[in-house]
């Protein structure tokens, strides 16, 4: 095999930058790859803007299926986004016998299933690094690195977005949407940034996770998520006093056949590794049962680290190809290991903080304590302060162990008294007991 | 291929982690591995001693050569350490045609080079994921995952006994021989833990990651290095004071055809990832040219942890020879690169920290700020503080950039005043670019 050949479908961000690797460092893939990376063809549906690169020889067609159907393209690299079209080029890449790099996390979260036994059939490749926490070689990393583990807990961070927002509203003491808005203007964040601050983008990269530790692929629905719409600088202030700092979280937890699998705003202590992952950094932390804790830190998303993980995959074809492997029943690296089943959020148990705000009157903490009695829920500390804030005063509490359920229950009830003037805001805590 | 049969030499530390992990997790292992991986034969002097394994069936035998020439066995997997026999076993297996598993650095640093044109010529893998770090999966992550990077710089905690023994005397302001006594009665350290406290076992390592960074093995005596023996608490405490942490690093930095590549103590801004890697654990930061930073934190020795890393090698294996791989020409991922050669440390400049122990008499700052001024380094902030310890005072330093064979000169010079009581301590400044 003298070279391989590669088509690129979407000329965005992360394929200028897959592509200006290619260019730019071909020297080094050659050395790293064996052979010769080519871009044989390029599609998009805007063949004009500039997009900084010396395309110079390289075909820019507009057309996917001319790159799905040029048999001398052996690679086919989706990085155009979405699920339907994506989904359509994807299927029909594989079915066409290429082999299929994708940085595509909606894609695989939908359809992951479907894709790896079509790929199987097909006896082709799927590679996705770039899926998940971009220059960070997690899949790597889980599916070669720590196969030898049962994954015992996930604590992930896993969207730059997101994370850059509670960065900034922590150390500025600005509001989510002042934040959001200066993101959005900056060129940071999509307008608005939704799937990135509501848990889905998170959750999509959860589920391609978990098909690496356990070798099934788990649905949407079945996993709780909650974004970082309601945090205020106030918490992340609170936070701060209690030790702690909030970073939105893929979690995932398992033991025996019960499963733990949740996205959502979580307090970890200030000395964990995770709290120190900051500005748009994604961090992953993992403990096996044998390797212990690990930790895993690096960008996220932008042009040059997902590109870096494209071309990660493309080297390991290049590298499979040339050293005669035909068959490629390994893409996911794992068949399921047992008969997990996802426990609902209802039935787990764990610390919480709570900031309700109420009026400033005597017997407001001796109500809303008494509630959380009744639902059995322990106060571990309080701290109420008498800051006046709209009229109202928040008063904060860190809890021991609680079932999610009495929880529920208890803030709904705690909702309705007269002396509680807004939504009470809850932020799991995690991660006690794990690495510094 | 209904099973890959493997023979284990030496069931020491990490034999006996390896051995633990493909019995207990043998079910994990199939599923990952796609077939069965066995443990056909293991060999050791002491064949008798409880190890805590429930070994029933296999084979335990004295002689090594007995796994090595049977013809059962596909992989040899040699964790005996030391040089000289493990050479002679690992030529013996690669030229008998078996993959040699190894976590072997100090084989590697030595005779890696030869070790990886023998396997090419008897066309079998090699596989060295528990050489470096042991739970952290960083040959893979180099080799596969940051695999598209030209890396650019590489600061690394990569010893975790010289690593507890600074996070103990830090914390606790112990001397270094109360820890190191401390740790060899806990069992923490070997008596004594030469190759780990003066940056052999670090240098070992790093002579690995440039090979696979650069596709090219240097030797032991092109790298400089220096250990943690002369540092004291009160350098510690100094550091703190002056917001950094001091860990033995190994250092590489590529710029064109230059390459930097040492292992000595550093102090690194407590803000740095890596300044927050404690105790026992390993902690790896890695700038590619598009990747930017990343960083791999976990343990990097220990049975579980290190056993990890060799079934994760075994399971690599198992994978290519299952999807019919023949040929494996990767293991070492990288043809050489460029025409790299190593600086030789006087020519490289760096912010530098210094404690000179002098006599508490007027005259003795300016005499010593005169000599450096003679050799152009240049004075960034000083403490001084007329603590007397054995009759003598503390005047600590920290420079702005200054190049090491000046640094070298001035020392000297200023060890041989009468004022000066002690050898000038100097410990090196890196990290104020880099990650948080």
């Amino acid at each position: 095999m003298a070279s391989l050949n590669v088509g690129i479908i979407g000329l965005g961000t992360v394929g200028s930058g897959c592509a200006e690797i290619l260019i730019k460092n071909r020297e080094l893939v050659r050395a790293k790859a064996g052979v010769d990376i080519r871009i044989k063809k390029i599609a998009d549906l805007d063949i004009t803007r500039d997009r900084g690169l010396e395309l110079k020889g390289i075909p820019l067609v507009t057309e996917a299926m001319d790159i799905i159907r040029d048999p001398d393209i052996q690679v086919v690299v989706e990085l155009i986004g979405g699920t339907t079209k994506a989904r359509e080029y994807a299927e029909e890449a594989i079915t066409s016998g290429k082999h299929l790099v994708t940085a595509n996390k909606a894609l695989l979260a939908e359809a992951g299933v479907h894709l790896f036994e079509l790929a199987q059939k097909a006896n082709v490749c799927i590679g996705f690094e770039a899926s998940v926490a971009g220059g960070i070689p997690i899949i790597t990393a889980v599916k070669d690195g720590l196969c030898a583990n049962y994954i015992q807990k996930l604590l992930a961070i896993l969207n730059g977005t997101s994370n850059y927002i509670l960065t900034q509203m922590q150390r500025h003491h600005k509001s989510y949407q002042d934040v959001v808005q200066e993101a959005v203007r900056l060129g940071f964040a999509e307008d608005p940034p939704t799937l990135d601050v509501n848990g889905t983008d998170v959750c999509h990269k959860l589920l391609i996770l978990l098909a690496l530790f356990y070798g099934k692929w788990f649905s949407m629905d079945e996993i709780y998520r909650e974004g970082i719409q309601r945090i205020t600088p106030q918490d992340l202030t609170f936070a701060d006093e209690f030790g702690y700092r909030v970073k939105l979280l893929a979690i995932a937890k398992a033991q025996g056949e019960g499963l733990e699998a949740r996205v959502h705003p979580v307090m970890i202590p200030k000395g964990h590794m995770l709290a120190g992952v900051e500005e748009a950094y994604n961090g992953i932390y993992i403990e096996g049962d044998f390797v212990g804790p690990t930790l895993f830190y690096g960008l996220g998303a932008g042009r040059r680290p997902t590109g870096s993980a494209v071309v990660s995959d493309l080297i390991a074809i290049a590298r499979r190809l040339s050293s005669g492997q035909r068959e490629f029943p390994y893409c996911l690296g794992s068949q399921p290991l047992n008969n997990l089943r996802i426990k609902p959020i209802e039935e787990i148990s764990m610390p919480y903080y709570f900031r309700f705000q109420a009026q400033d009157k005597p017997g407001v903490l001796s109500k809303i304590s008494g509630i959380l009695a009744h639902y059995q829920i322990s106060i571990a500390s309080v701290i109420q302060k008498g800051r006046v804030l709209h009229g109202s005063v928040p008063i904060v509490m860190l809890t021991h162990e609680a079932k999610e359920s009495a929880v529920k229950k208890a803030i709904k009830e705690i909702d309705t008294l007269d002396v509680v003037s807004d939504a009470t805001v809850a932020i799991r805590v995690e991660g006690g007991e794990g690495a510094e």
